[in-house]
């Protein structure tokens, strides 16, 4: 499936093996949010892609059918839900740029909903992943807004994530457990 | 705009005034929300609705143009967001009915979600307007859950709601001023 943007998205995939590497990053985030879930450790889930519809009709069988519909500019983030009784909210991105985070990944929308939490005391992310270097990390939105109000550039080098954002370790099963970082930077445990 | 199971939705109306009954709850909780969030009192969004995409394409101008696709069921609720700290999370449903509420409003999904949400000690609950009756009632996910899981029946009878929700008083601006009831619950202020 093909997103705005050019974004490409995993696909759900319940066959994971640990030396299945290569998966995307939504796919992990898939796997180890099941993991939470079924640990009853958090319950973050993945909001519905929005789109807008422009032509729907009914079909032979009486069911509502979309016959024209775009894909529409997010609004908020992918994922949100609830850890350790807060709020919590993030963007998941994938990059293949070795050396920077281009910040076209971001929409407007989705900067103003990040700004929104940050102002409500939630707690937001960003987890970005380098493909081609294989390193995932996180940035809390109090950083990454930092860095886009001062800066007024078009990305973020990888360095500032080396600097104020975590490397999350890569595991088996919790295949990116950011809730350690979050514990981290919260000081939630 | 119609969606799955006949139930009808309102559409966003930025020209509200006082006399201007018989809004959808929808639209009532649009302009309460918004409210909230230029207040800064809480950031409380509607999710989008889930389509499930069976065929795409480009369009001449290059633009994904999604050409088949039908309204999945839900497996979240409507609303979700942060109030004082706390992870929310709702539901809202309109009835013509005048003495109960229809299960079949709530998938079975939509439970799912609130059982996830209530163990992981997050604020939620249903919003349910007998639109006949012109009365809109706040029920805890909590007591909503002890009804059908002992009940086992189809439908919640309004006396219910009498018993353990609570009436939400119609305001000017504050249309359906629900955080006001969930302060009372959740002890918030």
């Amino acid at each position: 499936m093909n997103y705005p943007n050019g974004i490409k998205k995993g696909i759900d995939n319940k066959y994971i093996t640990y030396k299945n590497r290569g998966m995307t990053l939504e796919s992990d985030l898939n796997v180890t949010n099941q993991y939470y879930i079924e640990n009853n450790i958090a319950y973050i889930y993945k909001k519905p892609t929005p789109i807008k519809v422009v032509k729907a009709d009914y079909n032979s069988k009486g069911l509502r059918v979309i016959k024209e519909a775009y894909y529409s500019e997010p609004s908020t983030t992918d994922y949100n839900g609830i850890y350790k009784g807060n709020y919590i909210d993030y963007e998941a991105k994938e990059t293949k740029n070795k050396s920077y985070f281009p910040l076209s990944n971001i929409h407007e929308h989705q900067i103003t909903h990040l700004r929104h939490i940050e102002s409500q005391n939630g707690i937001s992310f960003l987890i970005v992943r380098f493909t081609t270097l294989n390193k995932t990390y996180l940035l809390s939105t109090k950083d990454f807004l930092d860095y886009i109000d001062k800066m007024k550039k078009s990305t973020i080098p990888i360095s500032y994530f080396e600097s104020h954002g975590y490397l999350i370790k890569e595991k088996y099963i919790k295949r990116v457990d950011y809730l350690e970082i979050v514990d981290k930077i919260w000081r939630l445990s």
